[in-house]
């Protein structure tokens, strides 16, 4: 029976209430969750826990770790100060450190605010949930990947301006976006020899050069050598790539940046598609969704990216598939 | 009754099978149509007719114009020799003169081979099937825009590198592209009081200049200009538009560049979506394929989208709405 590790991320957003909202609809589980939060918004009637001292769990069990325990001014809905932007690193590095020494199988994380995170830890230079995850667990290259009832599609570039987008490209980029994709179709959702199509950057694929050289010059020559480890087509215009995905004539979409990736998704798996984190040394999911200041603390938040956060990584986990090295 | 002039485009592609098979089966029609082709493509049960001295049609009445007469090798599918290519710059000119004489209400297009006709006329400088409509007839700003079923888009910006958008985006063409589809929605598709939303170019609309900064600098200074001809919002990160579009919560999205248009149009309106130039003096409407020479001459093109493309011109046009400056 899997074990989950569940970050609520910024304690002035809405990560406690879609945890615990999540969680209430989710019975009967097979699984057993350690919710990681405040200690005043997760409520008393949850067996608190140590991480380092875990009880064994039993399916369906909930206990909770404090990671901190800020005063009510520190924790007011959309304002962050220092104290919870600490609070908030420290339910990341509780999870962390669970997942790490075998006390749980994945982690589920809420949104964090990355501006109170490096305001209150200007020193570890926090670049993002996914880096830190990154570079906290020693992990390789790794790849943003959104896993939907339709879409199954991993990003080459995340969070750039579009106008960096064609200098950050490189085909050893897409080479390795492509064999996380691949392993993550294979070892995680059972599809023994995914088709993954590779998109182009430029319209119509760049019309034989006319619009642009990044397919023949990056693309192309990513697609060739990908060929050795699985059945990868492309460069694919964009459009065509998600039309094929969408009708079921591949299994997966390579996507170049950020726009090209979420635009389909958002249309085709709205509100049921979870990111993954592909090459943690441990399965990581997380939702779809920001810290929604303009919401928070008013028990309005929607649950359901979060419901599929976790029965997601509940489902892998517990027909143990190969995560490491996802 | 609304004449249509229906230019067949490249005759080595699968142009006139695709507007002879549309034609086939759209009756009863309640328009009439001047099919603009080869001489030896169209069947000869088709009256001819002379484009300066059209005879007065009936509903659901057919002649053709003889824009070229080709010898068997020059038509050969696939193989556009400089024959071929002057031949449908003559059907483009044909059906050109025909409307702007006041013999057609509407030019409904199939595609075009950029290549061949810049080769058979390189004095020109042919662009592309839109640019020369415009240039001929003395257009001012167009813009290209794709009406389906469930999405209304206009594009900023169309066949261009993706590294080159950025560069090519101004605010005065932000604000001329939002004008023509706001008053596009008006007065050919019937909608009072359009909301039209307009793209951010970067995840996540730039994030406050995180992410990019043509969102402060380019987009929201036009979205501002915008408020005084119209009902407009944004710059919306991307997903975010084509979501609100997709679930009626606006009516039309200006698009920045290619890409960002025809993902979410091929995703939501597959085969249904028609082409249309905005801003030319005369309503012209064309398919979302190309020339497809892989296929042509066996009869196995698909006229769903001329056909679209038929049905939307002619409705627009016996509608009698106002699609001058369109």
């Amino acid at each position: 029976m899997p074990v989950l590790a569940i970050s609520c991320g910024d304690p002035c957003g809405i990560g406690t209430e879609v945890v615990l909202g999540a969680l209430a609809t989710l019975r009967p589980r097979r699984f057993a969750a350690v919710v990681i939060g405040d200690r005043a918004l997760i409520p008393a009637r949850i067996a608190r826990a140590q991480p380092r001292a875990l009880p064994p769990l039993r399916p369906g069990e909930l206990v909770a770790v404090e990671a901190s325990e800020l005063g009510r001014d520190d924790r007011r809905p959309g304002r962050p100060g220092l104290p919870a932007g600490r609070a908030q690193l420290a339910a990341i590095d509780a999870a962390l450190e669970l997942v790490l020494a075998g006390g749980a199988d994945a982690i589920v994380t809420a949104p964090v605010s990355k501006e109170a995170i490096s305001r209150a830890a200007p020193s570890i230079g926090f670049r993002g949930h996914t880096e830190y995850l990154a570079k906290r667990s020693g992990a390789g290259p790794i790849a943003m990947m959104f896993h939907g009832p339709r879409l199954n599609v991993a990003l080459a570039t995340t969070h750039l301006p579009l106008a960096a987008v064609p200098h950050a490209l490189t085909t050893a980029r897409i080479v390795e976006v492509g064999r996380l994709l691949n392993r993550a179709m294979r070892s995680l959702f059972g599809v023994r020899r995914p088709r993954i199509g590779v998109c182009a950057l430029n319209p119509h694929a760049g019309e034989g050069g006319l619009l642009g050289g990044e397919e023949i010059e990056l693309v192309a020559p990513a697609v060739d050598e990908l060929g050795a480890v699985g059945r990868f087509v492309g460069p694919l215009p964009a459009d065509a790539a998600f039309r094929q995905a969408a009708t079921g004539r591949i299994d997966a979409v390579v996507a170049l940046y950020h726009d090209q990736a979420t635009v389909p998704v958002k249309l085709l798996d709205f509100g049921r598609s979870v990111n993954l984190t592909l090459g943690l040394p441990f399965l990581r999911t997380s939702v779809d969704h920001g810290v929604a200041y303009d919401i928070a603390g008013k028990n309005r938040a929607d649950p359901t990216s979060m419901r599929a956060a976790i029965r997601l990584a509940a489902k892998i986990s517990s027909e143990r598939r190969d995560f490491a090295g996802m």
